[in-house]
């Protein structure tokens, strides 16, 4: 019988055939943490008498609030520099970018186990790689252990057939999986991704999809790797790390849906919820006014992401009422970006560029919200509070609905500027 | 009798010849308050019944938290647009800069007078202006009728005859001047500059020293209008604002001190006082180990400030265990600073920039430091708890001190590396 992805990663990872549903001790490639979750990693690793880390690629990654906005969260940083020189784990500090980002530009092989103490570890999907989020403890676990216990999920066939139109793009795909899904749908199963809008696209588009995988509750988002993971990764200048990975064609799935790219039109997330979805061009009627705009994270803050949006911004210009903030998603993403002038650009046009990491995503620092303000992102989530104000209202799309929005100062279809 | 540059400007500004000592009501052309002062200024202003604001050139800038790291600052710089919006008040927000580089830019004249609701308002003395730091109600009175009352300062007359040795600079002839001075050695006195070294030294320059004036107790810092100061209104696409402004041959003066810059050496002020001043070149010996350095701020984070810096670190390179964070102080300093390239230097170098404003300098956000650790900042003021952490230890010093000390990764003498 053939396998899924997950189910051919967990074989190569447990050292015999494994199938869904099985719960097996796997060993992992790669374990990380975050500013956020580091610090409990840390204490857990301590707790249980740790005395060095077997997990082969460890990092830690000081992403979420970064420069530091407050002491205490200075403390916890400060512990996991220390504990970095002490273990010889690399830490990523202000200034480098977001642990996905990262990790997919420097490290990400396919067929790699990847796990972090980050629900969207899933990103390292987007190259064929099984990345899940896990808890601090278990996280823990695998610095200290190497590997862990993993339930091998179930795989939901996602099916993307055809062309995507001018204007809609690989995160009005994901958020039309959140619409079909709901938020719920795939919990503890992976999602596996088919078809010849997927073959198309670049392995930065599907980062975006795979990223968003656990918005529907999935332990992963996992791409066929291919020519186009191939190009990716002679991009980064490791080409060597490459190699074909594509489920069996016999393989046998919990599920199936299927989604016609070439119909799709651009989506928005309402508040509060990723699967509150609807069509930009209706919402656009209501002309909702946006205070702030923020085009990066580990979702879209790619170098395409920003061309995207700058196009558009370029051309019509941004409404003096709206904020927008920019942030590339890494050192490398910025330095493109410095590279092609496109820095200097966004600079020009009023934004403010924040140094590479999490920025105001996850409501820490770098654009929280006044009451009753709304912001349109181009992150993962809109969960009341998320941005920091449970008086705000976060709306999520892509890099060109999030510029077309930044030019009218209310949710705007990005079709109309192209 | 003749006039110092303070009374020349006061007498201008109440319409008759005014003298030290008096208790003047002056118009005001330019006044300001910014996101820490600006919400209990617009209370204030409210209160007083005042329906419209009367001062010729009024602004309101956000840039000591911004982008807002917290929903309550939040809410404060929605009220400040609001006010902008109802007032016709321009106001900078998120990526603009800081108010006093942005006032010197565009807007501050020789001969103006410039309350603003910050103690560096002083900084505006480098073009010859009259610039004072007053509280939110002052403010508010002065939006609301044009007007305040003010003392007349007595004016201490500084000379700094001679050339700066390479390796020197004009941030450390205001440290000289603090530690002459102490910290209340100025109190409600005004500075003003004179000498050969002071002529032959640009507006940029001249700000650092102006802006610094506060440190010493004084409420101004007055430059001579001259050559220099056409030169650099020239620059700012203004020239037709520039006017010669210099003190009368037999003005009187409170007191002189002198400063030979010839034989002046790189100095540093050392927690919590910045007149704990001390040479570089001897605390060098006892090897302190830094932990952050801040290049940045309206004392030290124009493009000439960020090009000294670069020169040291571009040639030496960034100690690893040195959290290197770059502020530019304007949106037209980072536009500067990126058409030249000097950005992306700085981000190779591993650098987070982050966008115009004060950034970490007050403690809000964007490099608040842990427990124990130090930063080497070109700020003006090293207060215990300035950058949000009393367990920690703040160090002043020139962008070339700065540079010198991220190569090394404790404090060094720049001239080590010229």
């Amino acid at each position: 019988m053939g396998k899924t992805l997950a189910e051919k990663i967990f074989s190569e990872h447990v050292g015999r055939d494994v199938k869904a549903g099985e719960i097996v001790l796997a060993r992992v490639d790669i374990a990380m943490a975050q500013d956020g979750t580091g610090p409990l990693m840390i204490n857990e690793f301590r707790e249980l008498g740790f005395k060095e880390v077997k997990v082969p690629k460890a990092f830690l990654f000081i992403d979420h609030a970064s420069p530091s906005p407050r002491k205490e969260l200075s403390n916890s940083q400060k512990m996991m520099r220390e504990f970095g020189k002490e273990m010889g784990v690399k830490v990523f500090d202000a200034g480098d970018g977001i642990s996905h980002q990262i990790l997919a530009e420097k490290y990400v092989k396919p067929g790699d186990l990847v796990a972090g103490a980050d629900s969207h570890t899933c990103t390292a999907g987007g190259l064929g790689a099984f990345g899940t989020g896990m808890g601090s403890t278990d996280v823990a676990i695998i610095f200290g252990l190497g590997q862990n216990w993993f339930k091998v999920p179930e795989t939901i066939k996602v099916v993307v057939n055809g062309k995507l139109q001018d204007g809609v793009y690989a995160k009005d795909i994901i958020l039309e999986i959140a619409r079909i899904l709901g938020s719920d749908g795939a919990t503890y199963k992976a999602l596996e991704f088919h078809g010849s809008c997927i073959e198309n696209m670049n392995v930065e588009d599907r980062l975006t999809i795979s990223n968003m995988a656990v918005e529907v509750g999935a332990k992963a988002g996992l791409m066929p790797s291919d020519e186009k993971t191939r190009e990716f990764l002679k991009k980064m200048g490791r080409e060597e790390d490459f190699r074909e990975l594509k489920a069996d064609p016999d393989a046998v799935y919990e599920t199936e849906i299927e989604i016609d790219a070439t119909t799709l039109e651009p989506l928005v997330s309402l508040p509060h919820y990723v699967d509150n979805v609807r069509k930009v061009s209706e919402v656009e009627k209501e002309k909702i006014k946006i205070d702030q705009v923020f085009i990066g994270t580990c979702t879209n803050g790619r170098l395409q992401d920003l061309e995207i949006a700058l196009k558009i911004l370029e051309k019509h210009g941004k409404h003096p009422d709206v904020r927008l903030i920019v942030g590339p998603a890494s050192r490398k993403v910025y330095m493109d970006a410095l590279e092609k002038g496109i820095i200097k650009k966004f600079v020009e046009l009023g934004a403010a560029v924040i140094p590479p990491g999490c920025g105001p995503c996850v409501g820490i620092h770098m654009g929280v919200l006044g009451d009753g303000e709304r912001v349109l992102s181009t992150q993962n989530r809109n969960f009341k509070g998320r941005m920091g104000n449970p008086n705000a209202e976060i709306y999520l799309a892509s890099p060109a609905t999030a510029a077309a929005t930044a030019v009218t100062g209310y949710i705007t279809d990005p079709r109309r500027f192209i």
